[in-house]
């Protein structure tokens, strides 16, 4: 086609408001620029954090995100992902039993396991040291001198909920101080199931003195429990999350807690996605970002 | 195409785990079964909650979200929504001087504003009696005492924000209050405008008693900014927010605040769009839902 040719039909395409039809494209070209991410609730607010800066990665390399959620209650079919209108699939809420992966994987369909990974699955991988991160905060409990410690953990068929878990307690356990059972609950990953776990736990005889709390958002919802029973902290009450959601930094809460990089995540699976995308048989990666304490108001010595 | 053929070819097709491909599907049917839905960013807690029962209605209809972000710093092109892949749209952040819906109905994409309208076109439209509420803050600010009142603005170029401050300042004026230059700020609907402009606000010779803010992720803002500066709830300052998101009910803030009906908006939003596409020539709706004050925990007469 000559330049002048050329030049004709887009001129005439501009006075028609053509727009190239997406469906034509990807008929001709097989790519989509589509990129799926799969996510939970939107109303929990960890999720937009990390996915925000994915979408933003995303459309500075040209793909445009479609957001799709995955619920309990509603769980996503693979059809959705497999229809031919996305060049790649990231997940942030495999469970540890999801078969999503595992089609994906069968189907050929790049993807990219972020926040939450899988054991029984090869696939590019990016997560949280989480064990580690929970590591810390026993260790600060110890150092605050805390003996009588709670915890409300997120869903152990999560990784992040299973890993999170095992680090406190080893944490703990290697200077002797156990998790007694009555002072232990879970829950998903909800501002409900801290408000409701934390009236729990305060309505015991004795009460725990430092809450380990499995995210920032069910910590947001045990401190909202704690503040409704007339408690102060950290007078009263030593409450640590996990994640540092911008929420966790405003004056209202000044909540302890564990910083992940989500931003640093969000870009490790972008860049690996793309990557796979383009070279499908590269061998598969897993990156792990370390996760530090980020030291606000929540926590203190025990009240004696 | 004879029964049995049919089925074979169903067979054929499970066990080569084929999918239906949208692109070949929507090039046959012109139908997508997609819907975009354009709000600002998921970080900001008021769109999320809005969102998640468009969502969940739309899913019970058969049809699958795109979620689509449109930023003040990178303004949505048409041809994102345009490209033949969506059977419509709904914008939740139209700004008055938006040229998106002009150019959908140009080009005879069904849409519907949501959250925000704009008076210079004729479009389905479902909203908030926005200055009805503020008028209704006003009252209450007037019965506790108030006379020394200051407000924290969203843009005015959003009719969210340019209705809301307009019914403040005409419930205020009935009985003679006027909201003085120097204890009014304006911004973006975010966390950080209110944060920033409570602490001018309370820099001020001689700080409000009372405080509108314009919504209530504003309010949130402003409430860490009084708890930062020592400030004790309601017996320093009152707050008062609009929208009522799942936060302000959280006892660590009890905003006192403004409600809108997010799941009967969405429904109408929702409503309405389908029947649009179904019957594109109907007139055009426009649903206005009725706010009403939640009293909770950030309002009280003025210190004496």
């Amino acid at each position: 086609m000559s330049e002048a040719t050329r030049n004709r039909i887009m001129e005439a395409a501009r006075a028609l408001s053509y727009v190239p039809s997406e469906a034509g494209r990807s008929l001709s070209t097989k790519a989509t620029k589509r990129i799926g991410v799969v996510s939970a609730e939107l109303t929990n607010p960890f999720f937009p954090q990390l996915i925000e800066p994915m979408r933003e990665g995303l459309e500075k390399r040209g793909y445009r995100t479609l957001l799709i959620t995955d619920r309990a209650e509603n769980p996503l079919e693979i059809g959705l992902l497999a229809d031919g209108s996305l060049d790649g699939v990231i997940l942030t809420t495999a469970t540890l039993g999801s078969s999503l992966p595992h089609e994906l994987a069968s189907r050929r369909i790049p993807f990219v396991l972020v926040n939450r990974e899988i054991d029984s699955i090869a696939a590019d991988t990016c997560v949280m040291d989480n064990r580690s991160g929970a590591e810390q905060v026993a260790q600060l409990l110890i150092r605050l001198g805390h003996r009588r410690v709670g915890a409300i953990f997120g869903p152990q068929e999560t990784s992040t909920g299973r890993d999170r878990e095992v680090g406190l307690r080893a944490g703990l356990s290697e200077v002797g101080v156990s998790l007694p059972r009555n002072l232990t609950r879970r829950g998903p990953f909800s501002y409900e199931t801290g408000h409701r776990a934390m009236r729990e736990l305060l309505d015991n005889p004795t009460p725990p003195a430092a809450v380990f709390c499995g995210n920032d958002v069910i910590a947001l919802g045990a401190h909202s429990a704690a503040i409704g029973r007339g408690l102060r902290l950290p007078r009263d009450l030593t409450i640590v999350g996990f994640d540092d959601i911008a929420m966790a930094s405003w004056e209202s809460f000044g909540l302890t807690t564990v910083r992940c990089d989500f931003t640093a995540m969000a870009e490790a699976a972008v860049g690996m996605l793309l990557k796979r995308i383009k070279q499908p048989s590269l061998p598969h990666q897993r990156q792990v970002l370390s996760p530090r304490l980020v030291l606000r108001g929540t926590h203190g010595p025990p009240a004696s």
